[in-house]
């Protein structure tokens, strides 16, 4: 670990500038090369769409980061190596997607450069969480490298081959990156840690803090599952129907979190995933005529399909399947994924959509899934691989095997007697 | 409590589905009906709007939910119960606003129905804020429904029959949501809490959370005055002289926070609160031509009026009116919301609106103050039902009553010492 | 500090209405002076460049507030005083600024000039950084005001009487900002604290509501270096090549924090700070023809620079030239603005610009950092007046000397046994 993780990161790094430097160009170069295209619209449309890019920039940084922080002793790895795996992904996805895209011109950077870069990210941060505490920084930024690849030939496939529709990408990056995760989970299965780990608990203000990432990403929901879609209609569409999608399954996510537990309390792992259900599984017909009150049961049975996920689908993946998934992605991303999916697949039987069909759609879904398990079992077998600084069972879910960790933690009202100061000793 | 929050929630969330079904259609749907409405405008006007829609959005899930973390049991109810009351309270308020407005014909989505659905619950998250603590999820749920009709019929009231001006809801939203609180809190008085509750405090790190809320409450209130502003100059004064008064509100409050304290120490609940007064009281006149010295001033006075508020009339109205007012909304959202109210009116006799008269302002006023009180008076006697499930006294401001709550708190540094595992046993 | 801090901060809000009741006017003002001026693109140009505006709004007020908040006993005063000095400082910086660009006019308030109140602000956030937890909130309302003139003289020289470029202030406010605050830091020297403070500490929730900090400045600093550039073209490439800058800063300085430390781990003041130094490296030049990959190379370098600084600069720097700086501001602001600058006259000589020469930029670096140093020496011997309230070396980075503190911490895992409440009583 020592000098491995520097060192990969210096050499990535230097990847992506090299390539960068051969491939990539400013949007507005291409206009001093090719007089026919109009540049002031693509510069308007750039600030046009900047606000929404930047609903989604928080919904990675910080949706993603502080949704993972509810483990007690892992808030450090879990903003901090979603920090790291979104700097990187976001340079190695503006040149995989853009590669397959530019049909062997130059990359041009435009606004949607720029989201399709951070929705790339998405996949692997999904991904993420089903290892999380498991797994090192460098596990993680090859992680990132090869899903991103994986994901840009799928996204790749389901758009421009199969011609499919999937405006939030319910199902390419969602189910996506949730059956990678778990594919990769499953293959890096420990089998001392099947009794569970003293560290993966949350404490009181952990949990708090995950709140923080749930309702950036509830809010700004709407955003991600519009900022790509074609403007007007359709654009209106994919923002109003996941707003309702998302206020629909807050309600049923309560009812069903406090249905399933015996004395009928909420849970907070349900709350802080399961009320996002609504914006997955309403991202592939987003912007199809599937009325407000569509997108409302749509997200309603997001809502209770993801905490019936939580409360009997997981420990079953777990203790049968030998699939450890910590945040549980299978139940925020995976299932209302794949509902997304199959809800786009009814959306266009029922006419709601004239420029798909039912077959593109279920292709797309098929795909998505298929790419997923095959990539992350790869993924999983790569990164078994000795020296890439595995954390052993008893340091997982555990910052200071990475992280110079302060000695106290905020538990110590000696602190604030003053007038006593003997007591001011650190108690160690 | 069982079976009745669950079903209460999945009840009224598939009534809100098809209110939806029979009276929501989508802004682009009266297209095909009716040929002569400019559609692009429409659109244009959605995505111009649509970021000054996500400022109001964050206020009412990330400001008002974090805003209330203060008290160090209660954080999860204070952020998951102001999400499950705005989530449905959203839905409603379409509903219910748009009922009144789209005289028989079916309620059109737009950007507008949605910066006012958010709105419409604000008032609610406003009511919750007195009654913090001391009420059931189900009380909550019942709460949202209520109001949210007597403040879309007093909203009406206001704008359509007074044609009065209130841009930025000083009276309709702020006052009345204030003033229903106090009615719900008076009715729903605990004589067995008036000597204070052990649980009614905050811990260091809570008043950090809260501070989360404050700041993105004041960073984004220039929206909130002006997000359903008339374009064009209106709505650039509305920014404007929020943006300025909430700045001079700053100073004010934290000089007389240091002045009213004994030792002339500041108090946190001053600064989480009185800072925001300003954007309050600016809100009535916010779009109007009151110079931005003259909204220095309002914001400046309502500083003070709300450190007073806490400092001296929240003691006064606990112990002589028997109310208990939690979050001490009766000076963040009361009294300023009142004097916004005063304001509009003097702004009006000045000359500084050309389309408004003080006796319209009045009404207004009295009109929000006098729904607000009936409302709030029948709500808390619907509240006392004794199947609602509310807390017993000694259960009061504790998550634990509601939710499942983490063993540990962040207290306990043996987490942090390796190599000494016989203590990491839990502690209970 | 009974009477002196209320009256200051009331005297200093009374000072700043006058001033703009006699200066300042809405810009929709000068329209029915002049008829000359089109209305109506001054109003479009604001409601484009808000959401900017709040991007940087949110900076200001979330992002430096929240990063200070590292300190385990000064997160109260981290957040609440950079409130505080940013409001003061908005209110003076539109006036200081608005004087010398207005030629004896009226200032007409527009969305550039809250822009630029709100960067003014930026500067003494910066230098509040440096000397965080050893001043008193009146030296900060001075410094406040001192500091913001100095600004707008070296600013309006820097753009008006150089024409030099800095579009992302990578001179004008991040050098400004760190080396006007080493000089009072320098001047505030403490001896009584050469060997630190037990205070000056994190604890493990301190550094993750630090994070909140580091994340809102990471992703909006695209909107900080391109809210004021010339739209267009100039406007999209400081969004690009920020957003890229910050990507590659983010790996290199994972990379160094973790070679740098004996055992490999990642230290999270580099983590919180040295992550952000590529989005003030790239400031200067921002808006120039760079490159995307000539971007990531400086953001790159900014990365490395920072770590190293905080690893070996800083301790030099306290030990040697007795500047004890709190945050760092050095590694993050300072060496990474320098860099900045003369990025931007490499930039101009290698033709990057059209708009500037070598020797305009290098005499705006220097003005820059001679302004600072002088203006910086001048406030730090004014600071040092007695009657300032200055803490003594034994209340420094302790929020209870100006704040009421609560008694508790989140410590006490008896606040969740129920069934056990002879243990509830409080523990002082």
């Amino acid at each position: 670990m020592r000098f491995k993780f520097p060192l990969v990161a210096i050499g990535l790094e230097i990847f992506m500038i090299v390539l960068f430097g051969l491939f990539v160009q400013y949007e507005t170069d291409q206009h001093t090369q090719q007089r026919n295209i109009t540049k002031p619209t693509d510069l308007a449309t750039f600030l046009v769409l900047y606000p929404l890019f930047q609903d989604v920039h928080v919904m990675i940084f910080v949706g993603f980061g502080f949704l993972m922080t509810f483990l007690k002793k892992y808030g450090f790895s879990s903003v901090g190596f979603n920090l790291l795996i979104a700097a990187l992904g976001l340079q190695w996805g503006t040149i995989a997607q853009g590669i397959l895209h530019s049909h062997g011109q130059k990359i041009n950077i435009g606004i949607k450069n720029m989201i399709n870069a951070d929705f790339s990210t998405a996949t692997v941060l999904i991904s993420f969480g089903a290892v999380l505490g498991k797994t090192s920084p460098i596990q993680m930024l090859i992680m990132t490298i090869i899903e991103i690849a994986f994901f840009a030939g799928n996204e790749y496939l389901v758009g421009e081959i199969f011609k499919a529709s999937d405006i939030g990408a319910s199902m390419t990056i969602h189910a996506f990156g949730a059956y990678f995760g778990l594919a990769v989970a499953g293959i890096l299965y420990r089998r001392g840690l099947r009794r569970g780990h003293e560290n993966e608990e949350s404490v009181y203000h952990s949990d708090l803090f995950a709140m923080i990432g749930t309702l950036f990403l509830w809010m700004f929901w709407p955003s991600f599952n519009s900022a790509i879609a074609e403007p007007g209609d359709k654009q209106y569409r994919a923002i109003v129907n996941t707003y309702f999608s998302l206020a629909a399954c807050v309600l049923t996510a309560y009812a069903f979190s406090s249905l399933v537990e015996p004395r009928g309390k909420l849970d907070m792992v349900h709350i802080q995933n399961a009320t996002l259900a609504g914006g997955v599984a309403v991202g592939t017909c987003a912007d199809m005529t599937i009325h407000p009150f569509g997108s409302m049961v749509i997200g309603s049975i997001a809502g209770i399909v993801s905490v019936f996920g939580y409360k009997f689908l997981t420990p079953l993946v777990t203790t049968k399947l030998r699939i450890h998934d910590t945040c549980g992605v299978h139940n925020l991303h995976g299932l209302p994924g794949v509902m997304g999916g199959l809800a786009g697949i009814v959306a266009v039987a029922m006419g709601a959509s004239n420029t798909s069909t039912m077959a593109m759609q279920a292709a797309a879904l098929g795909s998505s899934i298929g790419t997923a398990v095959v990539g992350g079992l790869i993924t999983g077998l790569i990164l078994k691989l000795p020296f890439l600084g595995q954390p052993s069972d008893q340091n997982c879910y555990d910052d200071s095997v990475y992280w110079e960790v302060p000695r106290l933690t905020e538990h110590d009202n000696h602190f604030h007697r003053h007038g006593d100061h003997s007591q001011l000793e650190p108690e160690v």
